[in-house]
C-alpha cells in the first residue's frame, strides 16, 4: 500500500501501526538500535523541498530496519535540469527501489508518483496538501501520552492557512475519535475552510476546555513577497503566542517543528513539563520506522509485489 | 585497471562484464537486491558537476555491493577553497579508497587522477571527453534487447557538440561491430568531426535503415551565455524531434537522459513502446555493479594492489 | 565522555588513544578495511560549516567501525528556518545518537550542545576556539614519524590570527612535552597572544633549529570584505612562504590543509620527502575511529549511557 493521505489508512490500519511503532521505540533504547528487518531493501527519499528534520528521521528510520537508503534532493538534480516529475520517478523505478518518500512542493505529486513505479509512495509533505506521517507521530504520541484517543479534546492553533499539518490532523485526529477545533485569527484561516466541517474560533477562550494546545508553525519562510497575513510577528505573538500563564493546569501543548521560541510560544513554555514537542520527534522516529515496515508488508487486494513476509 | 575511456576495455573485457551485469541484473529483481561482494570496501563518488542520476546508480551500486559508500560533492568541499584536483586526490588517498568514480567539467581530469592514487578510478564524465559507462549501458541495453551486437545499425542523432556520450558511444560501438552514424544540423557538429572516422549526415533520411535512432540531449544549461547553436528549440523540435510518425517500424530508440520531452522526441514517443530508454536506466545500474566487480578483480600486468580474488 | 577541548584529555587519555588508533590504521590495511564495533550505534554528523575534509574523514570513520551514519549540513536544514541550536539539538537527542559531532562557526557551540545531549559530543572545530581532532591527529602523526614526542621542537608558522588549528596544537603539543614556538608577522598574530604563554617570534631564523615546520593555512576564505592582515599574497609567500631550500636537512614540514600551493609552501615542498602532509590525513581517519571508540567507551564517573564495552 501507498501512505498519501492519512484517509489511506483505516483506523485498525492506524491501531496496527501503533503496535508496530512500540516495538521500534523500543528498538531506541538498546545500545544496538538496529534490527534487520528491512535488509536489502532500497528506500529512496526524494526530496523536492529542504526539510532536514524529517529527511533525518526517515534516513534513521531507514538505516535503523537495515535498508539501503539514498537521499537525493531536488537542488542539483536532474530536476534542476528540467526534467519532468513524471520522468524523474520513471527513472528511479527503474531502480526497482521498494520505498520512494517523497516531498513535493505542489499538492498531489506523491499521489501522482503512484501512477509511474512499483514502489510503495509515502507522502513526507506535499505542498499545502497533506502530511500524513505527521499526523500519525502526533496520533502516536497522544495515544502514549493518553493511553486513549477517543474523546480527547484537540485545538489546533495559528497559521492554518499555511499549514499542510493541520490538514493532515484535522482528518486524522477526528477519524480516531478525537475531538478537534480549529483556533487563530480569520486571515490564517484557508478560503473554504468550511468544507473541512471542523469548528473554528478565532478567541482563545476555545482553548479552555481543551486537553491539548496543538501550535502550528507561523511560516515565515513561505511569506517572501507576499503579504504578510498578520500584521507583525510582534503582534501576532502577543495576542496568539502560548505562554505557561495562558495554559490551563493538566493541558498539554503539541507543535510539528521547527519552533519558533518567542512567536508561537514562549521559550519556557517549550522548555516546560507540559510541553510533549520532544515526545512528538521522538515519536516520529518510531512512526516512521513502523510506516517503512507497514507499507512493505501484504495488504489485501495488492499485487505480489511483496514476494515474502518481512522476518 | 581504471576505467577512464571506452578504449581502455577489449572486446573480451566487455563480454566479461556483460556477463558480470547479467547476474546483478537479476540480484536487482530479488527482494533482497543486495550481494556481500565488495563488503568492506571502500568507493568514494568525487562529482565536480551535479549528476544526480549517475551518482545515484553508482551509490546504489556500491551499497548493493555492500561497500562503504561516501560521496562528495564539489561545492561545499575544499575544491571551492581553491584546493587543486592533484591535491583533492591525494588527500581522500591517503583514505586508502578502493575506487574513486569521478565526474569532472574538465577533459583529462579523471586521467590525471589516476597518477595520484592507488583506487581504481573510475570516468563518470570528464567535460566534453568521454563518458564510458554511459557506452557500456548502452551496449548492454542493445546486447539484451537484440541478443547481438555485430551489424546493428545506429544513428546518434542531435546535440553532438556538446556531448561526451556521443564520443564514447561512437567508439563503442564500433568496437563491437555495431554500424555508427551521426545525424544533426552541421552546426551541432563539433570541429574536428572528420578525424572521428564516421559518416556524418544532416538529413533524417539517414534513419532510414537504422536498427536503433540514440538521441542526444539538447544540451540546454550548457548554452548559458553563449550563441546558441540552433536558432530556436521550436525550430529544431520541428525539423529534428521524432516522433511516433517518424519512426519506420520495428525502429527502437535511445536516450541518455534526462531528456526533453519536446525536444528531442514527442512524450507519447518517450512512452511508447519502441522506447528502450528506461531499460537504459535499468541496464544502467547492473551494469555500473559490474564495473565496481570488474576494476577491482585481477587483471594481467597489475600490482598486489587486490591481495585476493572477490567472493 | 565528550571531546571539546584538547584539555578534556588527560596525557593517558591521550596515549590510550594512540594505542587505539594503531590498531585502526592497520584497519585501513586490510581489504575488508571495516570492524563492528559501533554496529547499531547512531552517529550524526551535524556541520553547521562546510568543511568536507573532516566531514568525509569523520564519515568514513564512523562507516568502518559499522555505525550508522547520518550527515547533517546547515544549509537546507531547519536551521535555515531560523531554528535555535538549542532546539536543532534538542531534536537531535529525540532520535537518542550515541556520538554527535559537530562543526560551528561560534566558539562555545559545541560545549553549549552537550548540555541538550546524552550523545557524546564531538567538536569538529568551533569558529575560531579549537579544533582538538586536528590537534590528536597531528600528535598521532608526530608519534608516528618519531616514536616520542617529549622533547620535538616544533614551530607553527603563518596564519595564527584566524586559525583554531593553532589555538588547540599549542596548547596540545605543549601538553605532551613538545617544545613550541609561534612564528610570524605581528600583523597574523591574535590580540592577547601573550596570554597563551608561548615564544612568539616574527622572522624565519626561528624555524633553524625545529625538528618541525608546522605551516598553517592563509584562511583566504575568511578575508572577504575585511582589510586582509597581509599586503598580499605574493608578498607573503615571497617572505614567509616555504620551499625546500628554506628547510634544513632533516626537518619535517606539516600542514592542516587543504593547503595553498604558491603561499604557504611551495609546490615541490609539499610533494617532498620531507612533508607530512598526507600522513597526517592518513592519521586523521585512524585518530577520528578512535575517537569515536574512546568516547563512547566507559570512563570513570560518568552515568550509565554506554551499557556495556564495546565488543
Amino acid at each position: 500500500m501507498h501512505l498519501i493521505s492519512i484517509d489511506d489508512l483505516s483506523t485498525a490500519d492506524i491501531e496496527t501501526l501503533f503496535r508496530l511503532s512500540d516495538g521500534f521505540l523500543e528498538v531506541a533504547s538498546r545500545p544496538i538500535k538496529k534490527v534487520p528487518t528491512l535488509r536489502g531493501r532500497t528506500l529512496i527519499n526524494m526530496f523536492f523541498e529542504a526539510s532536514t528534520r524529517t529527511l533525518t528521521s526517515f534516513e534513521l528510520a531507514g538505516k535503523r530496519l537495515s535498508a539501503d537508503v539514498v537521499n537525493i534532493k531536488a537542488s542539483g538534480s536532474s530536476v534542476s535540469k528540467g526534467e519532468s516529475l513524471k520522468d524523474t520517478i520513471l527513472t528511479l523505478e527503474s531502480y526497482r527501489p521498494d520505498i520512494l518518500v517523497m516531498r513535493h512542493d505542489k499538492v498531489g505529486a506523491c499521489r501522482m508518483a503512484t501512477r509511474y513505479t512499483n514502489a510503495r509512495v509515502v507522502n513526507a509533505g506535499d505542498g499545502s496538501g497533506e502530511h500524513p506521517t505527521q499526523c500519525l507521530l502526533d496520533l502516536y504520541s497522544l495515544r502514549r501520552t493518553y493511553g486513549s484517543l477517543e474523546g480527547l479534546k484537540v485545538a489546533i492553533v495559528g497559521d492554518v492557512l499555511r499549514s499542510r499539518v493541520a490538514r493532515s490532523n484535522v482528518f486524522g485526529f477526528r477519524k480516531m475519535g478525537i475531538d478537534v477545533r480549529l483556533v487563530g485569527p480569520p486571515t490564517l484561516m484557508p478560503p473554504g475552510i468550511e468544507q473541512w466541517d471542523v469548528p473554528v474560533y478565532d478567541d482563545l477562550s476555545a482553548l479552555e476546555d481543551v486537553d491539548v494546545v496543538y501550535l502550528l508553525r507561523m511560516q515565515l519562510e513561505r511569506a517572501k513577497g507576499t503579504v504578510p497575513p498578520v500584521p507583525s510577528l510582534r503582534e501576532y505573538s502577543r495576542i496568539w503566542g502560548l505562554s505557561p500563564q495562558r495554559l490551563r493546569s493538566g493541558q498539554r501543548v503539541m507543535h510539528p517543528g521547527p519552533i519558533n521560541r518567542g512567536v508561537e510560544l514562549t521559550g519556557d513554555l517549550a522548555d516546560s513539563a507540559p510541553s510533549l514537542i520532544l515526545h512528538q520527534v521522538e515519536s516520529g522516529l518510531a512512526v516512521r520506522m513502523g510506516i517503512l515496515y507497514h507499507v512493505l508488508a501484504p495488504h489485501p487486494g495488492e499485487g505480489p509485489l511483496v514476494e515474502e513476509p518481512l522476518a
